[in-house]
């Protein structure tokens, strides 16, 4: 190793850990392993280290540095190729850099820019590289509100406890008129489901204004809950410019509406926590523009890290992409993004992951054994909207659903006496 | 093709163009190529195009239309493997899709959802895909503000109009505290820098408070000024939480600043649109949070629809990935960046193309050759600040550098007599 690079190395056990955050990285390069974690570490932090002609060292407190480095193997087989890192075998490598938060602060898009900004992404040496985790120390973490109502704020409002929430996407998804749009929420609402929303793509647009389709649910939920007496959520998607949220946040509540949702990315974090701090309501995400950097298995980031971001910025529920090889993610990786939602962190409210795909009555099962939670939401489109006999069956069919596994009875065998869940069989089991 | 897929095929020749965005893209399937454009249609817009026993059908207005379909090839190496989407041969395609804008209006996230949400990324039967390019009709463009000062405005403030502007990134580029910070800054105006910049690392610190560093900054900016007798600019980083961008805006032009940078996908595109409505100097963009979704060549989104995407949002100058292999991006592609800064677009006012990376002076010429035109910046770091005779040498070696070009000289022999372009000559002449 070059004597320049070894100040990037550090023992965590000698640093004040607290000062740190912690980005694992997975990397491929072609020259020496080392050499390129030190450059990794320089690029995204104190490259030129002095000025010339005086004699000072910014790398102690501004440097990150390397605590951890594992080699993984070599390959002749670059994962990206690049234009400048070639060579006949290319070194895999896992590392943990510690990044002194000072150079950043309790700041989403400067935290960003540290992580996976041009640093990360354009240190020479490496062809390929992937944000893997990011931990956080306490203080750090004690700088971010988090999700204002979290899991338990979400049951509050329903009242419900004891099962998987069912949350339905009004479909067809874009085109209603909002009195059109109100009818099939308020029949899938009769038919049990918890909570119907707006799909990614309908956010306030001409031909069904926020304000008017809000109202329309919100009256069609009350009728509903009256005749069910059961409390019911409507899941206003609010995604517009920066400088409009605030606005329809505010004419939801004012209309009488209870969540909203953000296509986070493509809004901006920090907008999501901006808007989280005001919040009256539960606020959902939706996982658009998070593939494109998250599926390559070697680039990019993982979608771990963006469902901590999505915690950390303050969404009280994460809809991401869930079982099924439809949504291109491996059953471990949607059962970590659970956890991630779920797990104790540094006194944050939990969130309520909302795994999604193609989901129907008979999803719920494989969901609940394998996320081994109560704790998660279905997110049905056509499951509930495309049922044969209308979103009515649709959601019973998945109340039915639940109900089999809490008799512990298959659903094939619950579906002989229950129609609207034989009907599901029937349209949904076998492309499922 | 299957007959309800044909619904989403159409003649641009009869469809009302000016209702529709048209978004190309690369795609692979091992499927039928048809029926899986079909698809890409289905999944970003109309997915359930009428209620069940209802007749109707949203796809004539809300449905995306695939208008052309080009059969590149194929493939029996994907280039990116999904769990869903596999065979022995991959059928790699370009197609280019009208999407109706009505289904998402004139607000920049809700565009990306269209174009690089869940439905183009999840939909069945496609292995990898890439968002290319987006054409904007003009009736959609004018309802954008683009960019207030753009090259212009940029060049009025320097009253340069006559060669590429300098600017030059102040290093080391984290730790320096204000007054160290402005010193090196005033001796590269005073060596003939256009402008200095924060670094994109360097924001509202703790160490160095945007208020004070401007504030220190501006003054020896002043100082330079009237000695230099030319005009100068000062780009202040205030990338930060989107609630602190319109203060820090503000606080910057109150302490005399004249221009400001945002990172602007990590902050949000929209974001940056609300500051340009207010801004009172130009915005400069910086590249973080790009390259983990563009960098693939089959996969994501093209850098040139981040450029669009940018300068539709306001941006006055845009800093992207120059030329170099270092920073991973072909010549031909930053020259398209760089056109797509430039050229006439719906009335639009011009952003300044900034393509950065190990900038020296010995890079000018390569890049005004490359672009072919005047109008773009340099962005040094280390080529001003890293010289070894300090940062006035290192701004003087690129001005020398610009009357070599302008003489016809090659920079070798003007630096016989130019001290200064030579010591650059010598430090960084090997090295790029």
């Amino acid at each position: 190793m070059k004597s320049e690079n070894e100040p990037f190395f550090a023992s965590s056990d000698k640093l004040d850990m607290d000062k740190y955050c912690v980005f694992k990285y997975y990397f491929e390069t072609p020259f020496d392993v080392e050499d390129t974690a030190a450059h990794l570490c320089r690029e995204q932090s104190t490259a030129l280290w002095k000025r010339v002609d005086v004699d000072e060292d910014f790398r102690p407190v501004h440097g990150a540095k390397v605590i951890e480095l594992k080699r993984l193997g070599t390959t002749s087989v670059p994962s990206l190729e690049a234009l400048h890192a070639k060579g006949p075998i290319y070194n895999q490598v896992e590392v943990r850099i510690a990044h002194p938060h000072i150079n950043f602060g309790a700041k989403l898009p400067n935290l960003m820019t540290a992580a996976c900004g041009e640093g990360a992404f354009f240190t020479p040496g490496i062809n390929a590289i992937k944000l893997l985790d990011i931990k956080f120390p306490d203080p750090y973490l004690k700088r971010f509100e988090g999700p204002k109502f979290g899991v338990k704020g979400i049951r509050e409002i329903l009242k419900v406890n004891d099962r998987p929430l069912v949350c339905g996407v009004v479909k067809p998804n874009i085109g209603l008129r909002p009195k059109d749009f109100a009818e099939l929420a308020y029949k899938a609402y009769l038919g049990g489901i918890d909570a119907t929303k707006d799909d990614e793509m309908l956010s306030d647009v001409e031909y069904s204004r926020t304000r008017d389709r809000v109202a329309a649910v919100i009256e069609s939920m009350h009728k509903a809950e009256d005749r069910t007496g059961e409390k019911k959520i409507f899941i206003a998607n609010i995604t517009d410019e920066v400088d409009r949220i605030l606005e329809l946040h505010d004419m939801v509540v004012e209309s009488g509406g209870n969540s909203v949702m953000l296509n986070g990315m493509p809004v901006g974090l920090s907008a999501v926590r901006m808007l989280s701090r005001r919040a009256k309501v539960p606020m959902f995400s939706h996982f658009d523009f998070i593939a494109p950097y998250t599926r390559h298995p070697h680039f990019g980031l993982s979608t771990q890290v963006v469902t901590k971001l999505q915690r950390l910025a303050g969404f009280d529920g994460i809809i991401m992409p869930g079982l099924g090889d439809r949504m291109n993610t491996t059953t471990e990786e949607v059962k970590e993004n659970v956890d991630i939602c779920l797990s104790e962190w540094g006194g944050l409210k939990a969130s309520l992951p909302v795994p999604g795909g193609s989901d129907w009555a008979g999803s719920l099962l494989p969901m609940y054994r394998t996320f081994g939670t109560k704790d998660f939401s279905m997110v049905p489109g056509r499951g509930v909207f495309g049922h044969p006999d209308g979103p009515e069956a649709g959601a019973r069919s998945i109340r039915q659903a639940w109900e089999a596994i809490e008799k512990n009875v298959p659903i094939e065998q619950y579906a002989e006496t229950h129609a609207e869940l034989k009907r599901a069989i029937g349209a949904f089991g076998k492309a499922n």
